[in-house]
């Protein structure tokens, strides 16, 4: 059996903490956590038996591992400020790419896992796809050892494609969620619940699981029913930018399925 | 025990593909299936033992319900054809006002069954919503008899309400089903499955369901982070349409945020 892996968190958000309660789960070592505010690094480490810093030269040097799951902006600033040559160090961020390692780091890469975080729901690391980017041979045989114990999806994949998956999850994620928030508005507007969307978004989200998107799409924008599409612009003319965007996103379902029939 | 509702099914698409289906697995006789093209009618009568006809005068007049569930904008053209004066008619629309009966019916009104159906797929009805309307308590009673046979979850509501909630499910289904085809378009063109996304979409459809959207929005545009955006719309230069919707979608999440804070 392989030795445990022994392991450095760096930082304590959202993907921290699922990624800390993950691999704590999966039997490996968390020799510390760190974040910039103590008490945040101390409340993670509480929970998977690990030391707390928020200092950075008080960190363990010896560990396998070095993860990186500070917010974008603040990844570069953590790096300039590590004064010691880590094992191997990998971010988890699906927008930074692996260059920010390149100028002291002997051994990095990225282990980016492709779900939306919190901190209290924990969340299924089995079917989280973990998209993985290496500089070398050796860098890459111990993040995939690593990404697997987290997850069988594991796939490598090049900066520029992170940088794709990482806007088709705002896509996919953070702008359907909104499409969600202007709906339940919607209702709310008219005193009736949200829940009565929910059996619609589950088996929108379902459908989309089980086929490919464009084939699945319905509504008034597809059938280019102008008598509808108008009636529903002018039930929202007291919501600017709900019109805005109800006209932009129906005139992109119709211009979408021209480009797929070559029009 | 109350005596079986007699039905007569006028469309044979999607919503009334479904919604016979389940009738008559709730032990209601469909009399006769009518559709414009015979072998539409013939099709969907053959699954739930009723008889198809295209022509109207051929219907039998004594059924306890019509329901009309054809196209929105076939729907005054089918009543102006209707010769009789049927016990109880409804249609399934969510966007046509109930008020397309007044004219001649003197029981009328409304069952919207809030969810995107296919014929090919079914249903599990008891978790849709069926939102109704009538014009009397008479009609009311009989409505409400056979929307409770589908689904627990029958809510009585009136014409502007279910505009509004035909728009919110606009929003919620067909054009969150856009944003996936997006996202899957993006992650074709670095030669990458969709499947990565599933989990994601998975997650972002149960989130909404336990909590409210405006809540659970995360993303570059709440956080503000002007940098990653620009990365994107960079990334995205060659995708005009899909930039546009990038830049309004992120500036709507923004503008949505200030507009629950009172900004």
């Amino acid at each position: 059996m392989a030795q445990k892996l022994n392991i450095v968190l760096l930082g304590s958000g959202n993907v921290a903490t699922q990624l800390a309660l993950a691999l704590k789960q999966r039997n490996c070592n968390i020799l510390s956590i760190y974040s910039k505010t103590i008490a945040n690094a101390r409340t993670l480490a509480s929970k998977v038996q690990s030391k707390a810093t928020s200092t950075l030269t008080q960190l363990p040097q010896n560990a396998d591992v070095y993860i990186v799951a500070v917010k974008d902006d603040a990844i570069e600033e953590l790096l300039t400020n590590l004064d010691f040559e880590p094992g191997l160090i990998v971010h988890t961020s699906g927008s930074v790419s692996s260059s920010v390692f390149t100028t002291k780091f002997p051994n990095y890469g990225v282990m980016y896992p492709l779900q939306t975080f919190s901190k209290t729901r924990s969340i299924d690391f089995e079917k989280v796809p973990i998209l993985i980017e290496a500089n070398s041979t050796k860098s890459l045989k111990l993040i995939r050892r690593l990404a697997l114990l987290l997850s069988k999806n594991t796939v490598v994949i090049n900066s520029e494609q992170r940088k794709a998956v990482h806007i088709a999850a705002v896509f996919a994620c953070n702008f359907t969620n909104h499409m969600y928030a202007i709906s339940e508005c919607l209702l709310q507007q008219q005193n009736l619940p949200f829940s009565l969307l929910h059996p619609l978004i589950q088996e929108t989200a379902t459908k989309a699981q089980k086929s490919s998107p464009p084939f699945l799409q319905t509504g008034p924008a597809i059938r280019k029913d102008k008598k509808v599409m108008n009636q529903h612009l002018s039930f929202l003319k007291n919501e600017e930018g709900f019109k805005k965007i109800y006209t932009l996103v129906s005139k992109s379902i119709v211009d979408f399925t021209n480009r797929n029939e070559g029009k």
